[in-house]
């Protein structure tokens, strides 16, 4: 075979993999345990076409730039994009399907994502998403709905130690509004802050002369997190109404996490600014060990479902299977048994003696593979890999009965 | 809002679709259940990317028309395609992962395939495949082991009457080879076969000299299926050592399958010929009432390995999930209770008891979902909706305690 016929028939794109063996077992032990918080929550699983018209992910409503995006063209030469993002779909849905619908609508889905990033970035580009999503529901509690389900996914996902970190876009957006800044000033004030650049984001105010009090809550934003108390101290530094009744939003938030007894996961954070466009309250981020990326990504979107005709309020999250895995990897591939099984293996003509030894043990829930023994393989060979690949018991039937090698 | 804008935005594009509600719920669970099958008979998970390079579904490789593949570009500029079968995938894999492994390798997967067919012929262009390979055993007891677990698999899917229709590609490869014809005739005569043309298969053989036994046998072939029987009695319409060779082959199998206890779902059908270009041994569909398409599709194909380097047998079929769902629409949709849950809605004041009585009830398994009364909703409008969407149970939690609505 020629290296580049090789090249091109064994490997995957750049940027999505396949996942096998072990690992397999594991993302789907995983997404199972996660799904089952999300419907004992009483959310209802759906499931959206991997690929829709490309105005569904358009700039008002996605989160991916248009150069970000896989695209194609269907007969009639529509655009059709595969979804990078799950939320705009399931906007899209309750639209079609719950226009009418006034009382709270409650989704789960399971759904791979795809960007195309730019090679450069070492990122997947099919990336499995676990999310939920509850319509119709402005309230405090729904939020607290939501950050409940995040926390008891994580620990259903085997997850002991990680951190869910709660902002809320409207304290930015307060502060942003008192300085009355263009589109201009508005996006590199936002792109300094997101780099940290703390020099720069003191110059911007400088020259557009934000003094005083509102110069100060610009500058504290990076020391704006932590606990609580973190949060009520920042009371202090503004008088902007919207600014304000976010904290305020946050701290009964908070108090309705202790009932649920989950505040021992949460931390807030009044300098985040989400990437996402369609955030509107709060928003939040997890992470643990292992994984350097956020692990769960989410907000309220209270405008987003307007864009599709419905005027409602929304609030939600996607969960990153592929940052789970990396964080799981090591503790949790070693501890999971769902990958191991057991072996029958059977001289010919010992066929039926080894299925009914096979059926027995199946009809007692344990996974058994059986194999008809060639003449040309050592049971050697079979037990070697058998066992490398996470074989507990090989039995081999023959005339000598019933024998465990 | 702006028709044109309403139809982009709300629908899905042609051929594809959103399931969700009641329908969800039923085939989730019937994958679940498919999946406990394979994973008993110890076959393992894997999970290969959405797209990948053309080549690995080209002509020489792939079942799907070139047409009818959707193709992307990379970064690169390499041509991507949309999976439309997940063998040629898993062909790939094991020649990457598996190369030297020469005892059998039972991989399982669960995964949407994608196929641009013209719009004129009504079929989803999105579709779910859980299937089965079993790598590296040529032996009838692997051809045995694959359709026990097809019988298994629509068991489990809640089908109760169905039928596995069993063909063999040599029997009809030997006839032809007895024939001597180009190309040209070959596919003119597979064409007239598939279309149940036979005076224009008569004219053929005709027109090439076919006489005789072997034209006789040609025009049996609509006849050839049924029992085991019907498939014995065809040993009498020809010499050919291939097509004698695929009923003995047939023969064994039935036998085995008796052993399984499953020959009561199987029948033989030597006429058939299957339209996909890699199977070399035995190709199977299932039937079942309630879908006209099949529900599943397999067959052995020894030498599609050898296209990505590795020369090994192989066996293996899906299950069409979206046929399935037609198929045991009306009555599973019924039976299935595993959408039902239960429906807490309290006073805003009274939240803690009613997150106590939610808490009780999810930690005993009870799908609960909870929901904070908007004093501008009234009961009846959550009651409505929640027991038409599947409610079986909502209660009020107020000021008077907790009332069953």
């Amino acid at each position: 075979m020629e290296d580049n016929m090789e090249k091109v028939l064994l490997h995957t794109p750049e940027g999505v993999r396949d996942v096998y063996g072990k690992e397999c077992a594991v993302k789907l032990t995983i997404e199972n345990s996660i799904n089952k918080v999300f419907n004992i929550y009483g959310y209802h699983n759906i499931q959206t076409p991997t690929f829709e018209f490309f105005d569904i992910f358009s700039k008002e409503r996605g989160s991916v730039a248009s150069k970000n995006l896989y695209k194609f063209f269907d007969r009639e030469g529509n655009t059709l994009v595969l979804r990078p993002d799950v939320t705009p779909s399931i906007a899209r849905l309750v639209a079609k399907y719950y226009m009418d619908v006034k009382v709270p609508v409650k989704l789960c889905y399971n759904a791979n994502t795809y960007i195309n990033n730019s090679e450069l970035q070492g990122k997947l580009k099919e990336n499995t998403q676990l999310g939920c999503e509850l319509i119709n529901d402005d309230s405090v509690e729904a939020d607290a709905e939501i950050l409940a389900l995040v926390v008891d996914s994580l620990k259903a996902a085997g997850l002991k130690e990680f951190l869910v970190e709660i902002g809320h876009a409207d304290f930015y957006k307060g502060l942003l509004e008192e300085c009355g800044f263009d589109t201009e000033n508005e996006q590199e004030l936002r792109k300094r802050i997101e780099n940290k650049n703390y020099f720069g984001v003191e110059e911007i105010l400088d020259n557009n002369n934000i003094t005083g009090q509102l110069k100060e809550a610009f500058l504290k934003l990076p020391e704006l997190f932590g606990s609580i108390d973190v949060i009520k101290s920042a009371k202090e530094l503004t008088d902007n109404k919207k600014a304000l009744q976010s904290i305020e939003r946050l701290e009964k938030l908070y108090s309705i996490l202790e009932d649920y007894g989950v505040s021992k996961y949460i931390s807030f954070d009044l300098g985040m600014i989400s990437n996402f466009n369609y955030y509107t309250g709060i928003i939040f981020k997890a992470y643990t060990y292992g994984s350097g990326d956020q692990i769960v990504a989410g907000g309220r979107y209270d405008k987003l479902l307007g864009q599709f005709g419905k005027e409602a309020a929304a609030v939600g999250f996607a969960v990153y299977m592929d940052q789970i895995l990396l964080a799981v990897n090591g503790q949790l591939l070693k501890e999971n048994n769902d990958y191991s099984y057991e072996v029958i293996i059977y001289d010919p003509e010992f066929r039926k003696a080894a299925l009914s030894l096979t059926n027995a043990l199946r009809d007692q829930g344990v996974k058994t593979e059986l194999i008809s023994k060639k003449e040309n393989i050592s049971l050697d060979e079979y037990t070697t890999f058998k066992k490398e690949d996470g074989a507990t018991k090989i039995t081999y039937v023959s005339k000598d009965g019933a024998v465990e090698l």
